[in-house]
C-alpha cells in the first residue's frame, strides 16, 4: 500500500485535525505517524500526517486542495520516501559533501543529487566516486549573473527541489534567495546567531567559549539569518587551537548539515515566520 | 476556558483520531496540543491531546467513556495543570527531595506533596521547610508488613496518585508495587541497564566508563528493570574517583527524577508494555 | 599530611616545570595532580599543581616567591579543600541561591558564605534555612555609591575572596569590578556571546534556536563581557513557549554557576587574557 | 626543531615530573603539552609530554631507558605527529571504514592505512578510492587459523602497529588478541557495558532506552570487555524503531571511533589495568 505525507500550515481555529483525518478516513487512509504545533505567538497551525493510503494518490489531489483552501492554508501532498531532487553546491572543503553524498548512497538521505556544483573543481572525484554529476561554474564578482543563470539552469534543467550549500564560499543573490525561498539550505560553521560572518572558529577562539556549534538554516536574503533548521555543539577546552576547533566543528557540521536536509527532504520542517516547526 | 489533558491507549486501527477530534469539535473544544504514536511492532496506538473546552469538564465524562469502549481501550480525562497528589520518600540522601520540593514551591512541577516519608528521621528539616507534612517510618526485615501498611494508609487518607521513590533504599513488597503498578516511580543511579545493583558509580569507577547517567523508571518487581521514563548522561574521566562520579551523578540524578515526574504529572507518559511512550 | 595547591602563571620558557616539581621534590612533596597549558597565541604558560607536603605550609612561602620572581609570573600557593570566603547576591529568582547554598552544605562546594547580600528581602527565609547571614541593601539609581559602599564594607568586614552574582539584577558599577577584578563570578542566561542583554530566553524564543544555554564568567566592566569559565547547553523545541525555555534554562543556569564556583574555589581557573584556562 | 611525545607508565612515587623534565631541560627541550594523573586505587603514575626538542631524538633514547630503569616503569619515546602504521578490518558495514578512510585523507587521523582487510569483498572500492591496499581473507569456523596466520603475515609485511576492527563482525583468536595486547581498538555498538554480544540496537528498542551509544575499546580476551577508551550518546525516542536506532548509532559509532583511533595514534591513552587514561 503507498504511503503519503501531508504538511499542512493554516490559521488555527478548531476542526482542522478532525477535518483532515475526516479525508484519510473517506479514502480508507491509515495513519502511521503524525505531529502538530499551534503557535499561540502567531496563531498559526501546523501539522504533519504520514499515512498508508490504498489505490492511487492523485485521487486525494483534489480533495486536498478542497481542504486547503477551505482551512485558508497550505497542504503539501508527497509520497512517503520520494527522493527530494537537491543540487549540492561545495567550494573546496570536502566534509560536508561526502557525508552527504555517502549517506545518500546508503539509503540513508531521501535525496537524489542531480548535481554537485562548485565554484572550484577540487570536489571533482568525490562527486564522481559517488556517480554525482558535477558541473563546475567559476565564479568571479564580475561574472555573477552569469555564474547564477547557469545554476538556476542546472536547477531547472534536472528539476531540482532542493539547493544544498554545503560550505559553499560565495554569496547568492537576493533574486535567487528569492525565487528558491525555503528551498536552499545552508549550514553556518557556528551555533548562530554567535559568530556570524567569516572565520567563526577564530571567533569562537578568542572569545574563549567553552562549546562550540553549526547552525544548518533556511537561506533568507540576509546572510546568516534565515529560519534555524537544526544546531548541535561539541565541548571544547581552552587547549583547543582554533585549527582545533575548526576540525571539531567540521564533524559537528556534517552531522547538523545532514540531519537538517534529511527532515527538509522527509517534509518535516515547516517555516513559521522568521522560525521553523520540525517534527522529528 | 478550562483546559484539559486525554490520554488514550487503544489497539491501532483507522478512524482513532478522528474520533477523538470529533468529539473535541462537538463540545467546542479547541486543540492546543496533541501528540500520538501507533507502535507498529506490538500493534498499539497512543495519543495525548490538550484542549480547550467551553463549560463544565464533566459532561464530556461520558462519551470519553463511550469512545475507550468503542476503541476497546483506555482513556484518562483530567484537568489540565492539576497538581498530582503525591508521596515522596526518601532515606538519607537529600539531592532528589530538595529539587523536587524546591521546584514544586517555583510552580515547575505540577504535584502536590501530600506527604514525605522516609525511613530515617534525617530529611525531616527541609520537608518541614518547604511546608510538606512529613512522617518517618522506620524500617527493619521484621517489620517491613507493617511499615508498608503504614504507608498504603498514608497513600490512602491523603488521595495520593503517585509515590515517588527519591532515593528511598529499601525494597517495596511486590504486593505495593501491582497495586501502585504504573504509579510508582523511582531513580535509579546509573545509567540502566548497566550497573544494576548497588554501588553504580563504583562499578562505574571500576570499569572506566567515560560517560555516567541516571534512569527514571515505573517500578516493577523486578528491582530496577521497570519501563524506562527518562535517562540522561554527563561526561567523565579516569581522573575522577568513585566518589566525584556520585557527586556528578547526583545532578544527574535530581534532573532526570524531575522531569520524569513532571512528564508522568502532566500525562506524557504511557505505558506500552515494557516500555514507555513519552511526549514531552 | 596537608595538601596544598599552587597556581602559575607566567611568561613561558624552558625549565618552569622542572623548576617547580624541584621545590616540592626539596620539601619531601608528592604531586596528586598537575594539569599544564602552555598557551602559543600569548605565550604565557600555566600550571596547577596538587601535593601532599609534610610539615608546616608556611616554610613553602619563600620560596615559591622566589620562583614566582624567577619566572616573572605569579604563584598563588593555598591549602586544598580551604572553604573560599564568599558572598553571594541575588535579587528575586532563587534557583542560583537555593543551588549553591544547597551544595555547600552538601560538602559539594568548597566555600564559607559569609554572606548573602540582595537589593530585595525574598530570599531571606532560603538563606536563614542554610544558616547564611543575610544582608539586604536597598538598591536605586540615586543610591548606587551608598549601596557599593555598604557591599564592599561587607565584603572586607566577612573578609570575603568571592563574590558570586546569582542573578543580581543590578549592574556593578566600574570602580567594583576592577577592585574585585577576578574574583567577581556572574552566570549569565544565555549562551554568549548570543543574546546578550535583556530578556535572552525571549530572544531565543523568537530566533527560534534550537539549543539554549548559559554562561558563567568573570565579571569585567563591559557587561556581559569577561572571561568565559564555563557553559553548558540543552536541546529545545518549537514546541516551547519563551517560559518554557527560562525554566529549562534554569536548571542550566544553576549547574553551570555551581561549576565554575567549584573550580574557581579550587583555584583550577586562570585568567588568560580575555580568556580563561579551567583545569577541571 | 623536531616534536617528540613521552609516555611514561610507573609505580608512583615523588620525583618522577622531576626527573623526566629534567631530562628535557638537559637536553634544551621545551614542553608544549603535558598531562599525569596518578592513581590512588592502583599506586600507578601516568604522564604525556610532547616537547620541542632540538637535534638528534635518537640521542634521547638512551636516557629514557635509564629513566624507565630508574623508575620500574614503560616509558614510549616517538616522534610526535609520526603515522602510526594501522591495518583496518570490516565485514560488509561501510561507515567506520569510510570515516577512518576520509579523515586519514583530510590529515585529520595520524595514520597511515597499510592494509584494508575484509572477510568480505564488498568494501574494496572505497579502498581504492582512498588509495588503500585491500585485501579479502575468506573467513570461516574451518580455516581459521589460516586467515589469521594470513592477516598476522599482512601485519608484519606492512609493519603495522595497530589493528582497528571497524565492525568486523568475526571473533579473533586468544591468541591473537594476546599477542597484540594493547594495540587492538573495536568499535562496539551500544554503550557498554550495556547490550553487549548481538543485535544491541534491538536490545535497546526492546528495552526503551532514551539514549543510545558506542564503546571504543582495546580488545581483550573476553569479547565486548577490555579497557574503554571513548564512548558516546545520542537522545532517542520511543517513535524510533530499531532500525532509526541503528542508523542514529553509525553516526555515533564512527565518530566514537574516529576519536579513540587519534588518540591512541598521538600517545594519548594509556593502559592503567582494566582501565585507560585518556589524555585528550
Amino acid at each position: 500500500m503507498p504511503s503519503i505525507v501531508l504538511s499542512l500550515s493554516c490559521p488555527d481555529r478548531p476542526g482542522i485535525v478532525h477535518g483532515m483525518t475526516g479525508l484519510l478516513v473517506a479514502h480508507g487512509g491509515n495513519i502511521t505517524e503524525s505531529q502538530q504545533y499551534g503557535d499561540p505567538d502567531t496563531g498559526r497551525f501546523f501539522l504533519r500526517i504520514e499515512a498508508d493510503i490504498p489505490g492511487d494518490i492523485g485521487a486525494l489531489q483534489g480533495p486536498v486542495d478542497e481542504l486547503a483552501r477551505q482551512f485558508d492554508g497550505h497542504i503539501d501532498l508527497t509520497e512517503a520516501n520520494r527522493p527530494i531532487k537537491t543540487v549540492i553546491m561545495g567550494s573546496t572543503t570536502s566534509h560536508c559533501l561526502t557525508d552527504l553524498l555517502y549517506l545518500q548512497r546508503m539509503g540513508r538521505l531521501p535525496i537524489e543529487v542531480t548535481r554537485v556544483v562548485s565554484n572550484h573543481d577540487r570536489l571533482r572525484p568525490i562527486a564522481d566516486f559517488y556517480g554525482a554529476p558535477y558541473t563546475h561554474i567559476p565564479f568571479s564578482k564580475d561574472r555573477r549573473a552569469e555564474a547564477e543563470a547557469e545554476l538556476m539552469g542546472i536547477v531547472e534543467d534536472t528539476g531540482a527541489e532542493l539547493i544544498v550549500l554545503a560550505r559553499y564560499m560565495q554569496v547568492l543573490s537576493p533574486e535567487l534567495c528569492h525565487r528558491m525561498a525555503g528551498s536552499i539550505i545552508n549550514i553556518h560553521h557556528s551555533f548562530l546567531p554567535s559568530f556570524k560572518g567569516a572565520r567563526p572558529y577564530q571567533q569562537a577562539h578568542d572569545r574563549g567559549v567553552k562549546i562550540i556549534g553549526a547552525t544548518a538554516h533556511y537561506v533568507s536574503e540576509d546572510l546568516d539569518e534565515g529560519p534555524i533548521i537544526e544546531q548541535d555543539v561539541e565541548r571544547v577546552s581552552h587547549a583547543l587551537s582554533a585549527a582545533d576547533l575548526q576540525a571539531i566543528g567540521e564533524n559537528v557540521e556534517r552531522r547538523v548539515l545532514a540531519r537538517a536536509v534529511k527532515w527538509h527532504a522527509e517534509g518535516r520542517v515547516l517555516r513559521n515566520g522568521e522560525r521553523t516547526v520540525v517534527f522529528p
